[in-house]
């Protein structure tokens, strides 16, 4: 080639500014690799939305640049949006082997098959188009997590995926530092790194130690012993099933995603467990308390899960009693502090003995601390730095801390979605913003619920619905019949009947003003009963419902 | 009185198993006593709820029986719901005269007299009715926060209001240990105790350590000095003033309860600060930026206050800047960590230095931690322990503690709202419930948003809501007009005219078919068509609007 090198472009379609759906676009010349594809939950302000996705425009508009889909671990900001995108972009998917174990129970419930599918193991090297992964063995709280080294014709991104650095990993398993040693001795491009705990100060602890915190409060239990974790952290599964057997209890899984990545892990390998020591939850009867132990989901308060179904008194089998000793091995993702809380609440109330994060070693967070980021730094030297996977205080914090190990702020770029970075050997920069943002998911509509439906949701939320219908004569602007009113969410209607009447009197008074005036025009009409029926409901009551007024003319 | 001692009966309304709300009434004979008068702030699921008050129905019923309200201090979950019950109880109100000055503001508000407010200080010696209250002085995060002994027939009752034990407050005035001791020395029927903190191991630092805080970030600030805080600690308000003072820098209080707070503190004596040194937030361009602090709500994260305006860019006058330091003097209250969250992390995408309680000592609570309740306890000795004030997670920590420090399991009541527990001085149990429960105020209703109204937003809020109207021929059942479709917060209807087509002729269909067979009932028709929209709704878009059919017989 004696075409002048290009650019390169690294564009983030999400994870930064948040912690979710995570996607990065790697672009050079007429190539394309997407890191990641990931999903985040909808906060509580997107009412009725059950997921959002990242915004994948300029990917769908240079499809036929895209030459693959690299995926670092199995977690749903990573995987969670690859049903709904492969189907539209027909490349190669590379994943680790149990984040593919989990992509395919997703593209069986989408009715997709899996031959896009591709596996990857630490160690492996392959080709993406123009670009040349090499996959590199971290330590997180999922099994398989990947960071890659990605060789370019502008030299070498390190992607750290989701990572910590452990080394009493529960598998024996330990990060590859010394890959991340030599990429650097040869020479870095740019670093692209986790700093969901950046803001953390020391080390994230080994997984291991929560094994001997289990093993702790097993010995003090004296009635049933109930768990709530993650259902992807197999490791952990894996420390509830050793202790489990220490103690001589049976174990039983419950709850959807529980059940089916333990039926994975077991098929792979990776959790391992004697069948016999197994039960049903409708065997517990014949098992004294303390010889049992139950695997739920719900350790983030979610209304339908298990262990929030038993706080509530509303599970069909296990009822909550003073000899149970519950314990949430997990911390509360940011949002769902007061649903924990909540769990937590109700536990106790029933009389059991709660062991959370709050008084217990029960959870370890799977993702690097300070000193953990200073390894990776230091040893991978990189040209240009960014942070990734992280609200903007994490982001900054990360920069920051790179900052004081002596790179130039220059070199440091704190990334927004859509927003490109273009770099070279000698200079980065960045480019211009491409389309970008977020997709809504709610039901089967992908994409239709916007900023106007959001909109109308939060104003029916918040004081409900007026609907006034008037059926009028279309000659004589008279009324022929109504007005009928009914409102939801409003008022209770049922003591509330002086208020009913009056709004209809309102409505009344508007039409035989409008017949008076000769005014038939239904868009003079229609306005004029809404705003009349807005101030005197707002002055009887000071709320604002959604008023919707109807007009039948005959 | 040769009669039989009858029970004291200790009844919570509030401020039991939730941190708000608190209310509680003390009843002996055909005489009761009410303790403070709060509100609480809904929680995300009462949509357009504006506050919640304690369900008051026992104490309306008894009116004639209240002596008396006695308020521990001025904060909204002590004194919120006082504008709302005086009217209906015309008793006399004793409350500390910083709290009465704040409820004097509220009652205004609602156009009521303050006639019924009595001043309390520490030391204070009261009646009120049979009851003798004596005002004990204690440490918190408000000016004139007291704690009660309460002599009755039965014996002392101890209620601590909140507290903590502050050895070193900015005020100079140490809360009255020496009260506490020689109570307990006489003897102590029951102690009622603050759980907040129950959970806390140690000792909560004092205020004093804030104002040393402040002093090093002042010294490293080059630009403006943004404090966000709550408005009713004065002793913090006190503190930024002081450094300012210090620092020669300008102040400005912005926000509506800062500024009548602070109004209210200098009329008292309790703000000290030169009138010289405070400017209008519109001045601030005739002083450099490293003269000038503000002061400003917002702490928590509320989308009206000042600080989160600034930090989304929507504030009139401020505009963030990287010369900034910000700093969130308060904790998140549970529930609030997102909204707090996304604040800092707009603060620091528009370049602002943010300090808040993960990286600095710029807060410290107003609750006791364990050593300090040990104190108490240890001091009052009671026969019986009551923990209040505190989620069920604190007062079954608060119980534990008391256990530990030797009370017997059955003379420790953790109380239920509602639940009267019934003392003497040989033996306590729990009574029959009373009615109680909880009040929502959504605008000038009060009580009429009821579970029938919240479920009914909490469903529009999901799916929105989708309206047909059809007017038939009462004779015939033929169509006569229609079917008019109107749906909100459904689907982005302009995308959508399949949908609304298709769903057009389920009604003209269902409506047919009626006429076919000649059924005219209203009853009839109504639920047939919203049955068939249902599924029709659902199966094209897996989404469940609230279907409201509107059939008009002409």
């Amino acid at each position: 080639m004696n075409k002048k090198k290009q650019d390169l472009r690294i564009i983030p379609l999400g994870g930064v500014g948040e912690i979710g759906k995570n996607m990065t676009v790697i672009e050079y010349g007429d190539e394309m690799v997407l890191i990641d594809c990931g999903l985040i939950f909808p906060r509580d302000e997107m009412l009725g939305v059950d997921y959002v996705l990242p915004d994948v425009t300029y990917v769908e508009k240079n499809v036929d640049k895209l030459k693959g889909v690299v995926i670092t671990h199995g977690h749903e900001d990573h995987i969670g949006s690859v049903p709904y995108f492969m189907p539209k972009f027909q490349v190669p998917f590379y994943a680790p082997k149990f984040a593919n174990a989990l992509i395919r129970t997703k593209l069986e419930e989408h009715g997709l098959n899996d031959n896009l599918l591709n596996d990857v193991k630490a160690g492996d090297k392959f080709k993406v188009g123009i670009f040349t992964f090499e996959a590199i063995k971290v330590s997180h709280s999922i099994e398989d997590a990947l960071g890659y080294a990605i060789h370019t014709p502008q030299g070498v991104i390190v992607h750290t995926g989701d990572f910590k650095i452990d080394f009493t990993p529960t598998d024996g398993k330990v990060i590859d530092l010394a890959k991340f040693a030599s990429l650097g001795e040869k020479g870095v491009l740019a670093l692209m790194a986790d700093s969901t705990n950046a803001q953390t100060s020391g080390y994230t602890m080994s997984e291991s130690i929560v094994g001997e915190s289990f093993e702790n409060h097993f010995k003090k239990a004296n009635g049933r012993i109930i768990i709530a974790t993650f259902a992807s952290n197999v490791y952990r599964l894996q420390q509830v099933v050793d202790a489990a057997k220490r103690f001589n209890r049976k174990i039983c899984f419950t709850g959807r995603s529980m059940l089916r990545v333990t039926e994975i892990a077991k098929d792979m390998g990776l959790l391992n467990i004697d069948e016999k020591m197994i039960v049903e939850i409708n065997e517990f009867k014949n098992y004294p308390e303390k010889k049992i132990v139950l695997v739920t989901t719900g350790s983030q308060g979610e209304t339908m899960a298990g262990l929030t179904r038993m706080a509530n008194g509303e599970h069909a089998r296990i009822k909550i009693t003073d000899s149970d000793t519950v314990i949430i091995s997990a911390t509360p993702i940011p949002g769902n502090e007061r649903g924990v809380a909540d769990v937590i609440n109700m536990l106790h109330k029933r009389g059991a003995h709660v062991i959370n994060e709050g008084n217990a070693d029960v959870h370890v967070s799977g993702h690097a601390c300070q000193e953990e980021l200073k390894i990776i730094h230091s040893l991978v030297k990189p040209k240009y730095f960014i942070p990734v996977h992280g609200e903007y205080k994490h982001l900054y914090k990360h920069a920051e801390l790179a900052e004081d190990l002596g790179l130039k702020r220059k070199n440091i770029f704190v990334p927004e979605i859509g927003v490109p970075i273009e770099l070279n050997r000698s200079k980065g920069q960045l480019g211009k913003k491409v389309p970008s943002g977020r997709i809504l998911i709610d039901g089967l509509g992908i994409g239709d619920v916007g900023n106007i439906v959001l909109k109308d949701r939060k104003l029916l939320s918040q004081d409900g619905l007026f609907v006034a219908v008037v059926t009028i004569d279309k000659q004589t602007c008279s009324l022929v019949s109504g007005p009928e009113i009914i409102s939801r969410g409003f008022v209770y209607v049922k003591e509330s009947e002086e208020l009913m009447k009056g709004a209809k009197q309102v409505v009344i008074d508007v039409v035989a003003d409008c017949e008076a005036k000769k005014i038939s025009e239904w868009s003079v009409l229609k306005p004029r009963v809404k705003r009349e029926l807005r101030n005197y409901l707002y002055n009887k009551t000071q709320r604002s419902p959604m008023i919707l007024p109807v007009i039948i003319e005959i």
